[in-house]
């Protein structure tokens, strides 16, 4: 299930309503500390960085057991989540899985929550920079090779698409996003506005309004979300838009 | 401010709550219908569809007015939704807008409040397609070029990302699905998994697992979501699944 950016005012009460039905509550320790006001009878594993698959087995494991589990994911647990993992495990497994209302048999029933994902909290703060088509790409290569996000990023920046980045950088990987704006300044000019959320609705919110020249020099850590406009979007006030066509269609006041 | 996919479950407290707030509710008839049961006192501003530009400038009359207005969007506003139309209409008229806690003198206070998108509403109920890299691409060329719409498609087929079609088909627009289909199979396998959802989370729900080549053959109308499977994707059961890329680099149990 899906947290949300983490403020419980984002949670969605058939969320909230999950998190209290749940016997067991699982998930990162920092995603964990956000929703402890929630938290009252329930039995918590928590897992560092990392230990994903250790935490959705463990999480597979009870389920099978007969307990109800609550697996929480910041963000939306389908955008770079625990649910695909989840999926993932219980198909090498050969798991029988489906909805608590499934007319088959099942090794354990299971219902994928959603919530406001970091794109969206991001968007939000920023005024309205996803108003028109985009590509979200994880900067992570962790788990996938570096030739393919460069791939997916000169694809991005050739079809105008607003770009989101989710993890940008961290404390090992600290050249990709330098590489990543060097790509798309081939497509895009110097002066595209991009914003930049941290940790948004969270203590310690921040948010940047730059230009895709200077998005190197700017403060980026794991936590950080970014979106680079497209030839279209620009900058108002405090605010980046991408337009999305109405007013070159129609004049202002013509309907 | 966004609505979610519809059903008040899914509606953060925050939005409920700018919703009780609010002495004007501003939005398309089909979206007040979803929330009727939260209105109260509430004077509604309801139009129909392509009444965006009238909607929203009616939003900032009254909040130039001084009344408390919320501008409702579905799914999430900054998503194809209304808040970037508003922040381009105060642009064009010289209007001085930001959060309720700025310092400057402003014509009215905004506050742009996120929601669950209808990408990932639908994506829960298919499982976890959007687990990797992903473009969220509409077919609807009331807006834009045609000529955009396909370079688009074309490059995120390139970039083996996982694509997210919104507004696939109307009723005057019937060709460009079928059109997008045979973009994507020069790059994408003909049984590339495709996953619709049409009202997700709301009443007549339908949820459709296919493939790409069977794609055109599908019920499809404005309010279906289409998400096309990258080259890693695969179907588990009722799912639709996009690895991550965990179990290539982890051996199962092995943390």
């Amino acid at each position: 299930m899906s947290l949300g950016p983490g403020a419980v005012e984002y949670l969605a009460p058939k969320a909230q309503e999950a998190l209290k039905a749940a016997r067991v509550v699982v998930g990162y320790q920092t995603y964990i500390t956000l929703i402890t006001s929630l938290l009252t009878h329930q039995e918590v594993v928590a897992t560092g960085m990392q230990g994903e698959v250790k935490r959705c087995q463990a999480a597979i494991d009870r389920a099978r057991a007969g307990q109800w589990v609550a697996l929480v994911s910041g963000g939306d647990a389908g955008i770079y989540g625990m649910a695909g993992l989840v999926l993932e495990l219980c198909a090498v497994q050969g798991l029988k899985v489906g909805q608590v209302d499934s007319n088959d048999e099942l090794d354990f029933s299971l219902e994928v929550i959603p919530g406001i994902p970091a794109l969206t909290a991001g968007a939000a703060l920023l005024g309205a920079p996803l108003m028109h088509d985009f590509a979200a790409i994880s900067l992570s290569d962790l788990l996938t090779p570096w030739e393919i996000i460069q791939r997916r990023v000169e694809a991005a920046a050739q079809g105008d698409f607003v770009i989101v980045l989710y993890n940008p950088k961290s404390k090992k990987r600290d050249w990709q996003l330098k590489a990543v704006v060097e790509l798309v300044l081939r497509y895009r000019e110097p002066l595209t506005p991009v914003g930049l959320v941290r940790r948004a609705r969270r203590a310690g919110e921040e948010i940047i309004v730059t230009t895709l020249e200077h998005l190197p020099k700017q403060p980026v850590d794991m936590q950080t979300i970014i979106i680079v406009g497209n030839s279209q979007s620009f900058q108002y006030g405090p605010y980046l838009v991408t337009p999305r066509g109405y007013l070159a269609k129609y004049q202002v006041g013509d309907q």
